[in-house]
């Protein structure tokens, strides 16, 4: 369903290289199956290969998506959309009961479907890898379904479908809250305890070690959802297989009250006890680390994911990003609950936020935004060598366009990127060396004879008029 | 330049009429000339009807624009942008250093043109009405043109060429701060008293009196570059010709402790007491109020303009909207500096500070929102006449998709316009019964023989490439 993979050539108009704020000219990209083999600046364009106009990116990842939260879309907003909830009244909490009630209508198939329009979105947005935190596993009540890992697998085949590579962070969730029994669709969520857990991500991950667009890694939920002496074994099996590991930290205040109650310790500070923090390791969100837990994540040199978008959203708050960066930790980003797929706004919006608390400007520079969304994203799915347009990575090219009404007259580098552009603007988009988006149409509309949209709509609207 | 204004019918497949966050179907609109006359909601499609998909809204007010600041879009993001200035420590007042170097390049022909495009970029987003608030009056040292509303003349003829309405808020600018003289661009802002401004508003005023399409309204910049005993004198200029008076207030907290260390009084109660709050007042930020200021302002039924995506972008914080709103103002929005041109992200921006704020969901309605964007924005404006579709009021329509892959799957109502919807989505834009934009294309477009991003590009460009 995309382009070919053979040997290519790109000339990119200009092309951010990963140094600096600036972009060289006349980038000529060679391209061998799925890696870049060789780059050559100031070139003139070559009648065989391929041009890209305006400023050529290396792909996006989208380090932390719950791909089905894409049905809340405009269906959530927390006053028309929550019965019985007075004005300014919405939490997330109010929030996670809608998703549940999404969640609790999925099954492989719908699942595959909703996945693949979603990722189809992200892939217009130039996003090359996801990293899908997965915890929807069961069928209803919690029964497995014939393969265990039927939602897993539908998840790779909407990413493969949809042009993208995947880590799939296959998440341990076990209880509705510290000390507390799963309940309602939670039930869907849980394989019992840990050990359990990790004999379906081991039949997961085998079921995709060699394929070169999948990784299986790991995730705690949170410290909520996975009890304190049941981490160690998800870490573990993280560590056997040198995968990634990924788990939700301190989005909420009332998560770090709960964990202090329980266990006399923040939410940092359990994972660290349990062997959880260390450079394979990313915590997403990260919104109220007391200082003690910025000094552990930056020692550590987790990454933190930071969903900015998502983040004001639910409402969780502004966390310490450019804090926690200065502490040792890499920054990622995720576009979480797809309230918003624009990884452009995405990087403006760690900056935006941090204005909004702070009173004052120019926090992060955009090409530091941009590592974020591309080297940074890439590493902690566990794909390092992805993220850069430089000989010997993954052949990924977004091209995002310079003359439209929001980004003309914005400069050429990364600036007008990082501050001006929107989703909207990416007009080609190479994912391992195919071109899954061409001229600002996916590939996949080709495919399925209809177009993204459609996709989505056809994906979202059942899920909610089937709602009883 | 736009397109015929005869009589003329739209059918809606659906519209958002003003009561609450539904939206009818099959709303059939006739137009004459410049006004709505028949508004009737399920019928079928007339052949002969002019067929908008989508939701159909009524024209967006953009009730805050400084058209020139279109230029610094992604040029002065507080890093990069700014030689000598530490990480962080970026402010609004250097922020305004770069805006000024803009400012000083800017005379009536490359004002014209400057601002001709970034109206266009407005009314491809849906935008029908712009409030600029106009400051930069005069020739370089301040030196008058040879018509001293040369710029104003400029402003009016930009915005009729992109297919705008536009009420000109003349602005009175007399020092450089609360006691300090003008000094460098600023004396290019300078009347010398309001006596002197209030001549040169009347002769502005004069020129258009009549003009359906425009509005002259008054400013006072604010209580930085009005002195108290100044501020009567527009405030009278203003009452007399029962125009708009708008002003910024409390944008920052250093212009509130200025006002108080220098008057005893806060920017709210200098405007109390100098007359110059009522319901023909916008207030422009109030960002900053204290508590008997937001008693003051609502008491006053003044309205309120928020510019989030500017407060955001210059550091200024997060205005109590809603409170104010509960206390009696109206609210409208304004897109301000245009670091984005985007109203539907303006609007939900307004909800998402709040949450970012509070730490709560829910605190306004989508119906709110499009409320602050459409009656109150003309209102504050002077046209009381716009921002709904019903019979007696100005023939403004605007076509937003959700079939786009943002807008898809989150519903037909409001909530899927506010929550989900970009300027992107927009698809037509009638404006006083002239198509302005007509399949995403706005009809300058044709006229000139380029698009709207180029012309922005031929724009901005030189501004910066000239600077010495």
């Amino acid at each position: 369903m995309t382009g070919g993979s053979a040997a290519r050539t790109y000339w990119c108009e200009r092309a951010w290289l990963g140094s600096g704020a600036g972009v060289d000219q006349g980038v000529l990209v060679d391209v061998e199956a799925n890696r870049i083999v060789r780059v050559q600046t100031s070139q003139p364009a070559p009648a065989s290969a391929t041009r890209l106009s305006g400023v050529v990116l290396p792909g996006i990842a989208d380090a932390h998506s719950h791909a089905f939260h894409r049905a809340l879309r405009g269906r959530a907003s927390g006053v028309s959309g929550v019965a019985g909830v007075a004005r300014g009244a919405g939490t997330f909490w109010e929030w996670r009961r809608q998703m549940y009630a999404v969640a609790d209508r999925l099954d492989p198939d719908s699942y595959f479907t909703l996945a693949r329009a979603a990722y189809a979105e992200m892939a217009l947005a130039g996003v090359s890898a996801v990293g899908e935190f997965h915890y929807l596993h069961h069928g209803p009540r919690g029964v497995a379904y014939s393969d265990p890992n039927a939602m897993g697998h539908a998840l790779v085949a909407a990413a493969r479908a949809a042009g993208l590579r995947i880590t799939l962070l296959d998440a341990c969730y076990l209880a509705g809250g510290i000390g507390q029994p799963l309940s309602g669709v939670q039930e869907r969520f849980g394989d019992g305890d840990a050990e359990r857990w990790a004999v379906r991500a081991e039949a997961l991950a085998a079921a995709y070690d060699g394929a070169p667009d999948v990784v299986v890694g790991a995730a705690v939920h949170s410290v909520r959802a996975v009890p304190l002496d049941q981490v160690p074994t998800v870490a573990g099996w993280a560590a056997r297989r040198s995968a990634p590991l990924h788990a939700h930290l301190s989005e909420q205040v009332a998560e770090n009250d709960a964990c202090l109650a329980a266990y006399g310790r923040t939410p940092a500070q359990v994972l660290y006890e349990a062997g959880a923090l260390g450079p394979r390791t990313t915590v997403v969100h990260a919104t109220h680390p007391v200082d003690s837990d910025v000094a552990l994540l930056g020692g550590s040199t987790a990454t933190v994911c930071l969903c900015p978008t998502t983040e004001r959203d639910l409402a969780d708050g502004i966390g310490p990003g450019r804090l926690l960066l200065e502490a040792g930790c890499a920054v990622s980003l995720g576009s979480d609950s797809h309230a918003v797929v624009d990884p452009y706004e995405e990087m403006r919006a760690v900056e935006m936020h941090e204005r909004l608390a702070t009173g004052r400007r120019g926090h992060w520079a955009a090409d530091e935004l941009l590592a974020a969304g591309t080297t940074a994203g890439h590493g902690c799915l566990g794909r390092p060598d992805a993220g850069v347009i430089a000989p010997g990575a993954r052949a990924d090219l977004v091209a995002v366009r310079t003359d439209s009404v929001r980004t003309a007259g914005a400069g050429s580098g990364a600036d007008a990127v990082v501050f001006a552009a929107t989703a909207a603007d990416v007009t080609d988009v190479v994912v391992d060396g195919r071109a899954v988006v061409v001229g600002g149409m996916h590939q996949l509309e080709e495919a399925l004879g209809r177009d993204v949209g459609t996709g989505l709509a056809l994906a979202v609207v059942p899920l909610w008029e089937a709602r009883p």
